[in-house]
């Protein structure tokens, strides 16, 4: 049986606690709160409206810096022929084992079987080569927005499932600098996203050898560290060098007329940083959703006894004031006020507006915060209508810097520099957090750790300090490593 | 063989007169203008970055409209499992032909085939069948941005390609009333868009049974007029009735707690939008984009007389005050204005801005319209640039209306109400443009004419006057048709 593990979706009736069991947590948020829903397609899940609501804010957020470095969007088929797929060696021995295949079409068997796109650097190689000519041509700057399919057996919402949604940028440049410059400008590009609009802090760098995508001559990621300990790649940015320009014959004619191989790149950041979103900023009461990334930033209340409808009209009112500004929606159903309290805390809406008699009575209204826990200095505030919308703003504001504070403050205190052999080793094995040592780079030393530990480099940076010695196995140090174990 | 013919792509050296050769026209000016480049795969095309930033504002346009008639996005799987494809027979019989298969996966056999989905109606339905319990979860009003697959063997951008870019909406009702009210509903926004957007007039009604969608109750669609008098069917619109929420089992107790089966609907509109847009309003010289949908609105150029450095920095000056408000782009590059005007010209972008060295000493530009001919009155303006950005809007308003009244006036001149038999025939087999005539309905009549002239039913709606006679045989009519061949 090759096809991936049956899905059942569980029936969650409520969240179990956060801290006792993460995965468990983990798959009842994304379930309960609407973001996802498995399908009877093994290994896929459908992105819901309150999900796919939360991906496009992502992906405007992405879409305007790629369009502001001058990046342009545009589409690629789905299908690549084998013949075409094979030609990049180390490409197609990283990919083959996850590709899908189709081998009939329009009822008959097909001469040559096609791949479901696990990545694009093939197809959109092969039309490089076709477009690119003189130096005039270059830089080609393309970013796709696509579906891409990878041969999973396990199913996890965001962090790993078969099909996935994501943006894969492709670049061509004269000049192997050029190419570097590009590869750290997108990385720089996925630090930013991370940090400031899902809040979530990440260490950026470059990968080991046997961790660099297939194909690639230096492959740079960020990692975010989630609340087990385990880290998550969460964005990767390839310099591709010229293997890519070499198997699919990409060149131009240089100023000078001589012919060279382009020097190209690839980048791609995928809806699993949602999933590191959900882990990192989630509690026992469900989503913490960053303001910027909320499809619904404040939600209204209205609190209604017996048939009284004056509060509905007066939500619909704040509604109408704030909604050129925001994204608001009022909560009018037939439901009660703590029904619908604990349905909204639950789905992250970052902020409530309450609208009771009192409030009415004296032109104000209740606001309370997602983000700080019930009672807590600030969660609950009552605010004049005729300021509402700035304190609003500034309230959203601070959302956002609070929950990339406690997260950033979570992972400073989960991240270990350690001189001491056997400390590391205890840290990487008990899934401690991020691991910082000198390290020596090597593959064996690095296939040591992960076969005793289960840990791997996540990125290196440069030695801090020279002449040190690689803390796993005492050879000389040649860069700092972050090592931990990960999705 | 079972594949699409292998795609040669025609290198294009200059574009053929439109008259003389739509096909050989319309070929030529998408490539040439970089709208699409033929793929290694067959049947497939790439969207270019300038193909990609016209439909990029076209999904805009749409999506604004969906958003504002209560429909949220979201993303379903793209394989299809085989035993649930086939429970809704008519739909299966109509999209079995063109399905393509995966039946291999991470190295293995697959013990069920998976359909790449050829529209989503399926996947949707089993979904829905699992969200919706109670009158409570209705309307459920989802729209999905997506790749689909088509097994076809003929290749024509964007009219007819293996896969394609599209919208599909899929939504539930509690009653039939409500259902083919959203059918009207869209139908009556993919009018709109087609019109003040595309600035391509259509015919908008419903289909006979034969054109109908493989398990629709009833299928409305817009029709537009080419150049060559064959009609493009532009956009679709479906009540399903209770066809899919058998086949489906989407069942929901509605509020006496009787259990019903709800009502759907589905909705398309495809990259094809785009290739009617460019066969109204392209010329000899190639495109003319209506500016709601041109990712460049003003392209200006600096005349430059040597090394003179001038005109170009004022180009960049008059870029940055009009960049917050429209879509501008200097053209700086090493080439002579002439083949700069050409190019742009080629490409449609609706209005030119040149800035010479009269235009410096007069603090005034030259404006120059895409949309009327070398020498016409209005085509070409000296402005102050003061009133520059006042004056684009306007200009850029009055290229739409203008776009959209020459093809109107095409669509007028070439819809023929005809009451003779003998003429209706032969307007028919000659291409003349839409025909249209009081019709019996009948599913052997239809057939007869398209037997003898290969032109089909597009559009029927209320009969004109009562009491008529079908013009194609002569018996009772009862609805007014226009008849046309077809794309």
């Amino acid at each position: 049986m090759s096809e991936p593990e049956e899905q059942v979706e569980p029936l969650v009736t409520e969240i179990p606690p956060k801290a006792a069991d993460l995965s468990a947590w983990y798959t009842a948020v994304t379930l309960k709160a609407e973001l996802v829903s498995y399908s009877p397609v093994r290994g896929c899940v459908v992105l819901r409206p309150y999900g796919f609501g939360i991906w496009e804010n992502l992906q405007k957020a992405l879409d305007q810096r790629f369009k502001a470095t001058g990046h342009e969007n545009a589409y690629f088929p789905l299908l690549i022929p084998e013949h075409l797929l094979i030609k990049e060696a180390q490409h197609v021995e990283g990919f083959a084992p996850e590709v899908a295949w189709v081998t009939e079409g329009g009822q008959e068997k097909l001469t040559e079987r096609l791949a479901i796109r696990p990545t694009s650097e093939v197809i959109i190689g092969v039309m490089y080569a076709k477009w690119i000519q003189s130096h005039r041509d270059l830089p080609v700057l393309i970013n796709q927005w696509a579906n891409v399919l990878r041969w999973e057996k396990a199913t996890r919402p965001f962090l790993r499932t078969m099909e996935f949604l994501w943006q894969e940028g492709h670049t061509a440049h004269a000049t192997a600098e050029e190419a570097r410059e590009e590869t750290l400008r997108m990385l720089e590009i996925y630090r930013e996203v991370a940090e400031d609009v899902v809040a979530v802090p990440v260490y950026a760098g470059r990968k080991s050898a046997v961790e660099r995508f297939p194909g690639a001559v230096e492959t740079f990621s960020i990692e975010a560290l989630m609340p087990d300990g385990k880290a998550l790649q969460s964005g990767t940015s390839h310099d591709l060098g010229q293997n890519f320009s070499k198997a699919y014959d990409i060149t131009f004619a240089d100023i000078d007329q001589s012919v060279k191989h382009v020097y190209t790149t690839s980048w791609g950041m995928s809806w699993r940083m949602l999933g590191g979103m959900i882990m990192v900023h989630g509690d026992d009461r469900g989503l913490r959703l960053p303001p910027k990334l909320a499809p619904i930033e404040a939600v209204i209340v209205p609190i209604i006894k017996g048939s009284e409808t004056q509060a509905v009209a007066e939500a619909h009112e704040v509604a109408r004031t704030l909604s050129g500004q925001f994204r608001v929606r009022v909560d009018d159903r037939d439901y009660t006020p703590g029904w619908k309290f604990s349905e909204w805390e639950m789905r992250g809406v970052p902020i409530r507006i309450e609208i009771g008699p009192r409030d009415i009575q004296s032109q104000s209204v209740t606001l309370v915060r997602r983000d700080k826990a019930k009672g807590a200095p600030g969660a609950k505030e009552t605010i004049q209508r005729s300021v509402l919308a700035q304190k609003l703003r500034e309230e959203l504001n601070d959302i956002q810097r609070n929950l990339y504070a406690e997260a950033k403050s979570f992972l400073e205190s989960h991240t270990y520099v350690v001189g001491d052999r056997d400390k590391f080793f205890e840290l990487c094995s008990s899934r401690a957090g991020m691991v910082d040592i000198p390290f020596c780079n090597r593959a064996d030393c690095e296939a040591n750790v992960k076969q005793k530990t289960s840990a791997t480099t996540r990125v290196l940076r440069e030695l801090r300090e020279a002449a040190a010695v690689c803390v796993a196995c005492g050879e000389p140090a040649v860069v700092q490593a972050y090592f931990a174990q990960t999705y």
